[in-house]
């Protein structure tokens, strides 16, 4: 098969055969295509989209071009999350160990944060000690042991995605829906798994700002998944401020081990509620409760147990952490940084926030990457007080960011202030965390 | 400017601005765009088109890419014509010298023929000792000397072009009308017209079969020219089945100088009709004449007093050929041929040629390329005998083949046999030569 011929037929807004589409992904690893056929693919791709058997046909080809896992010998139902990332979105740290108390194996292979987005690799390295390059062997073992394990991407899976993203992100072709579904699932696919729950992000700190592009996404992705025949959901929920009060990395494990501890505050309501309901969701699309309502109970029985307080606890130990975090929490909070507040001019409501530039300005003072190799601080960061639809009077904080030095952060503090919307009527509108849920 | 940047706005449907037109065409040129970047943006011009001020952009950016002939000390209105291309489509052959005999200097850059088509300069080249490799200075002598001068595009010429051609051709964005507009007219512009008239193409034999896109590439054409402030007209002319008689390098020469002789048969009116009305929109565009009428009136004249003949005989004496083909045209034929008659099986009416075919068949037995770096038979040819709307009895043929030995020749004649639809009814409609004018 000629690169030319499958362009054209892309071009012209034809469908791909399963066959093409293989030859394609073939072609980029071999290196038979040239880079200039692959991006002119994608931008016709971008531009002509993909039919639901052409996004099975990437993701398929994209996951055979490398490793697939293989847990046959873990006797548990696999199951994972994956979301399309936020600001403060830290969900998959008391997710997993919360599946895992319920008889779920969770294989996690996750990412690193870039942009105004975190990543849940780099909040595990705020743990003292913790590693997340692990042997395939060794992720194996933590995985029966614990019944969760987390590690990053090797490049023995996917290498056409790894391949694909550099032209995607050079080509401005990274923000198309059947690229975004192939590179997703091919990923969490190679981890072998039997469910997979998906929390797609809208609004102003979502890659998918528009809520409808969002669904959209969402609905292709759960087509796809089970396409590809592993159980699949996707929760709409909400991004149009962080979640949770935490943003910066050890600041969120800190969020999450309270959740867990069940001593957090009510700002982690929304950490609490979507890792419950997501979790939930794994426990009954992995079949181990066979309603979705006995899932949620099971759930909050081991949140409120302690259970997955017990199993995180374990996974931060084999996998080298300093497990003390568990007991107390702050021990993640550096005291030497600097607190500044960052206050309200006005008295009035909260109507918006730009929660992408919240991220932005917590990366700018260390906590984040603008690019791939810079390299974070993980203690650094903001913790929010004000939500949308809350009353402010003037002066008061919409909450404090954590820094090195008072001295070189006011450009930070201005982002942060001026990422908050305070109105004098209160807003129409406040914001569901979860606002749809695409089961098939 | 980031390519990114200019890509996302193309790929959007924005339009791109004089200067991110010029920054891209810099950036191919000096290899700061990757290869990459540059045919996704080709890609997204190809679906998402340009406006005409982007195409003026282009053509201006691709021109300044390399080096813009300076005529100025040749103090005649300078005038070109360019064809889209077609199967026995020889005019440049007349025009040029009937335009010179009128007082318009013709300074023709000309180029090979690919695939179905035909090239200027591989016509010229049948013609014994005739250079068309020439040195600019030399080029400058001719053309001041004879009125016109023939030579191939040199690599000063638009380099742009020939690295965004070649990305177009592996990529499958060769027919994008913006990007063909571009490459055309930067390239005649390189030549320092005042006046340019093209030759659209629509029908079998054409790159643009459909006349609906043929009309919009020569309307696309004609606004970009005039926005390079270059007085252009295009004419939309029929390539349903070969110009005049002759297909095949020597024997479209033959035709030509017949033509120029006044001794042409009936078969050869198509080229001269053709060529006496893109030579008189010349004059009249150069503003030689005062009108169309006039002008037309003038290339008359010229062609029947024989002028245009001995223009073309300074010309070939200048450039090394054997101008005694001026007084004997039939030193072009090659008496050692075979020759073979293609012949209808049935009686009845001509209703359809496939003209593409009937290139592909000559090109078949040596007459043209498959490939850029085939080498060319300039003696072998077909020599067309019916035309569309002609009555045939069973065994007549439809033309008569030349090739180098009966033998090998099969399957050719089976595919020009195959080229010809014969049917008991006259066709409804028998195409007009010249379809439409497009001034403005």
């Amino acid at each position: 098969m000629r690169p030319q011929d499958i362009i054209r037929q892309k071009r012209d807004g034809g469908e791909l055969s399963h066959e093409e589409v293989a030859s394609f992904v073939r072609g980029v690893v071999a290196g038979e295509w040239a880079d200039y056929q692959s991006s002119a693919l994608l931008m016709a791709v971008y531009l002509n989209g993909m039919t639901t058997g052409e996004m099975e046909a990437l993701t398929q080809a994209m996951l055979d071009s490398g490793e697939v896992l293989d847990f046959s010998d873990i006797h548990l139902p696999k199951a994972d999350k994956h979301s399309t990332g936020g600001v403060g979105d830290k969900t998959s740290l008391v997710i997993a160990p919360l599946a895992a108390a319920c008889g779920v194996a969770v294989p996690m292979i996750s990412g690193r944060g870039l942009g105004h987005t975190g990543g849940t690799l780099d909040k595990l390295e705020a743990i003292p000690g913790y590693r997340v390059h692990l042997e395939l062997g060794e992720f194996r073992t933590i995985l029966g042991r614990v019944g969760f394990a987390m590690m990053g991407q090797t490049a023995e899976i996917a290498p056409a995605d790894k391949k694909l993203y550099a032209l995607r992100d050079a080509t401005e072709t990274v923000e198309s829906i059947p690229l975004i579904v192939a590179s997703i699932m091919s990923k969490k696919l190679a981890a072998g798994l039997d469910a997979l729950v998906l929390d797609v992000k809208t609004g102003s700190g979502a890659f998918m700002r528009d809520e409808g592009r969002a669904r959209a996404l969402a609905r292709a992705l759960v087509r796809t998944g089970h396409s590809c025949g592993v159980q699949t959901e996707a929760l709409l929920t909400d991004m149009s401020q962080p979640l949770g009060y935490a943003v910066g990395n050890a600041n969120e494990v800190r969020e999450c081990v309270e959740v867990m501890r069940g001593d957090a505050g009510e700002e982690a309501r929304p950490v609490r509620e979507l890792s419950v309901e997501l979790a939930a969701r794994m426990v009954a699309l992995a079949g181990v409760e066979a309603s979705l309502e006995k899932a949620r109970e099971r759930v909050e029985r081991a949140l409120e147990s302690g259970d997955a307080l017990e199993r995180f606890r374990r996974n931060v130990e084999e996998q080298g952490g300093d497990a003390r975090v568990c007991d107390d929490p702050s021990r993640l909070s550096d005291l030497t940084l600097a607190e500044v507040r960052v206050e309200s001019e006005h008295a009035g409501f909260v109507v918006a926030v730009d929660a992408a530039e919240v991220g932005r300005a917590v990366a700018s003072i260390g906590g984040g990457r603008a690019r791939v190799e810079d390299r974070i601080d993980p203690a650094v960061g903001f913790l929010a007080r004000a939500r949308i639809g809350q009353a402010l009077s003037a002066g008061e904080p919409f909450g404090l960011l954590y820094c090195r030095s008072e001295s070189d952060v006011a450009r930070a503090v201005a982002r942060i202030r001026a990422a908050y919307t305070v109105e004098d009527e209160p807003p129409r509108y406040v914001p569901e965390l979860i606002k749809e849920v695409i089961a098939q």
